[in-house]
């Protein structure tokens, strides 16, 4: 159930696409321990006029590899939502040569009222999920 | 004020294209009892390889009509949701042809001080809404 | 921190383009009183029948000058919120021409856990920011 909207900046390959967004769903499925299929993303691709994406004042650049990650999700722990971040940060350079400089995390918090999956329910509210 | 993002698939007339606003749009009035012209949405089209949309094992496909709704609003009732959740499903099938495994819906809500309609105001603190 | 989604219509110029953005930018750095590199905007670009925004019945038009900011932040007061509204409205006149009218803002708030702004760690409670 978490809704993810990706951003990124265009010019990655058809496959590269696939690999970011199945990277990012294998570290859902084992931060917060959710079912394989609980898969929902959109991915948004960007001009470079489009994003600025600066750090804070931390001291540190960003590239043309950024990646915008805002999940809309159910109450999770603050655990492990530092799992989350820590495992992306490790998969993205292992599997994809993204440093961890380049990533960016927003969690939105909702209700089991807010969701429906789909045949006019709220799949939270029946028992269905 | 419900703000609404909808993302679809690339491929709809410009004709079906408004005919799906319009018909969500009824169903926000409806649902929420809001004014006719409290109509705030927001279009993204997206190539297939863009949306991964599953259905967390409920055991059920999507196809390429699939809508998703992100509805960002001050609070709204949990029977309020569910009837939006049911007239959509309704609404879609009758008017759109699109089944209701193809729709998602996710909620987030805020306060009276996070929207301002323009001018410079907060409308719901001011008492103009 | 804040993080900013920005829908405009099509048809700016990249001079206008960074115009809009960099009037965004010092109005939040004024309003919420963030470092100067507090700076993280998403541009969304849409075809004219991509947004459909009126006014809840209060008594306006919009032209295809309508900017929506969407901003997700950690808790802000309400003064702060009616002085980032008033600013924008103000500026936007002044240096970008466009009038109050086209200026719609909501925003969503979250919490500490819900950032992290790269190297796998949630930035405000490591003690970072």
């Amino acid at each position: 159930m978490p809704l993810l909207s990706i951003d990124v900046l265009e010019g990655r390959s058809d496959e590269e696409l696939r690999l970011l967004l199945d990277t990012i769903h294998t570290v859902i499925v084992e931060a917060f321990e959710v079912p394989e299929h609980d898969r929902y993303q959109i991915l948004n691709q960007h001009k470079k006029n489009e994003m600025i994406i600066e750090d804070t004042g931390l001291g540190f650049g960003r590239t043309d590899k950024v990646v915008i990650i805002r999940m809309t999700s159910k109450k999770r722990t603050q655990e492990q939502k530092q799992i989350f971040y820590k495992l992306l940060a490790e998969r993205f350079e292992q599997i994809l040569g993204i440093q961890s400089n380049d990533i960016m995390v927003s969690i939105v918090e909702n209700s089991d009222a807010d969701w429906s999956f789909g045949f006019g329910r709220a799949q939270f509210l029946t028992g269905e999920l």
